[in-house]
């Protein structure tokens, strides 16, 4: 149905658009958290974001098996995927063929029944990273962006909590 | 009255479209400096903003309070304000509560008489930076240009010297 | 005749986005690379982009006498310069004077025939770098993009493949 990617830096308000634009669909809104709460600084930023979402959400956990996740929560409310950068990195230290993942990602958001609203992090508009590893990620992520860009039927760009469109 | 919200990055054009903002309103226009001359690359970019500025200019050196001289300026010409990132920043070094001034900033602004033009940096584009500081700052400067961008009249975001209306 | 700079981060599409804009105006169009294939990223990237441009461009790799490569070549279809951030960088490696070969190329780029396409990087909005070579390089790049961005007819920004347009 409907594909919206909200893109922006970090703490630009990308997921609190994200929450409204879910929100904004009929039926209960399911959260899908690629991240895992492995340290007391990601730990402190989950609670806090569920604080402000309400409690009236679905919540899942994915890390890494977004596609099947999306397939299985399909013809409900709408899902709301957060975020996918994270994702992305996660896929990266699983040794998973982020490639192949993402772009089974885009095939499947062309064919899922309940809306979906996913943000991502621009992560390419600083200088060049002296670590390889970065550099490869920051490429990594820029395809990622493009390719979900693509068949998403919205995209908006949030910069100090305003969105611009993009698409 | 009027609140302008000027943001970019580095190097973007975000000063010189400020104050041409600041100009056009009536009065004599008020530069307060957030930055202090602390090193030989700090007093460089301080020198060749004034000669770009001219010298009719009321000048003032706020690193920190800047909600008083805000109210003290109060009644005049258009103050600019330049920059925020640079003010959270002093604020950091003094140990300040950094949330409580900037909601007490974010108030007053919707108190005064005369304009106020902020400039402020998007310093959340990149990659996640390496060191726990680095990454608290880059979290801090995204929550205030959200807080003021939500009080703010106008917001511009600046690249290339040409400014994109978010608000 | 008509001068566009496509700007934006690292796999945003800039490239491609580019490339359409080039292939846009009728005659040959001629690849201006200032990429020299210094290491394997280079040549890996270098080629891709060859494979996604088509066989059918002139190629020219010019990493640091652009002013003159593009009177040359003027007169024919559309030049398409990618990128200024790395011809930017090679000037600096090689000691040359960067602001009097912006300012040129700003000047040339007033009185050419053909259509040219310049590719560039936004790369202050990141965190400020640690390393003040990386600063002075952040700085140089964000003055060359206003410079060049104040006499092109069109400038757009890319994000996640999609054009904004700044002017």
């Amino acid at each position: 149905m409907v594909v919206i990617l909200i893109t922006g830096g970090a703490r630009s308000g990308k997921s609190k658009r994200a929450e409204s634009r879910a929100r904004g669909f009929p039926g209960r809104p399911v959260y899908v958290a690629t991240a895992e709460a492995l340290d007391a600084e990601m730990e402190e930023r989950i609670a806090r974001h569920r604080v402000r979402r309400g409690t009236d959400w679905i919540e899942r956990e994915v890390p890494l098996d977004l596609v099947p996740a999306l397939v299985a929560s399909d013809g409900g409310g709408a899902r709301l995927v957060d975020c996918l950068t994270l994702w992305l990195s996660n896929l990266l230290h699983a040794e998973r063929d982020w490639e192949h993942e993402v772009n089974a990602l885009a095939a499947t958001l062309l064919h899922l029944k309940s809306p979906v609203v996913l943000v991502t992090n621009e992560v390419g508009l600083g200088i060049v990273p002296d670590n390889a590893l970065a550099r490869s990620f920051r490429d990594a992520a820029g395809i990622m962006n493009q390719i979900i860009a693509d068949v998403a039927d919205e995209v908006e760009f949030v910069v100090a909590g305003l969105p611009m469109k993009l698409k």
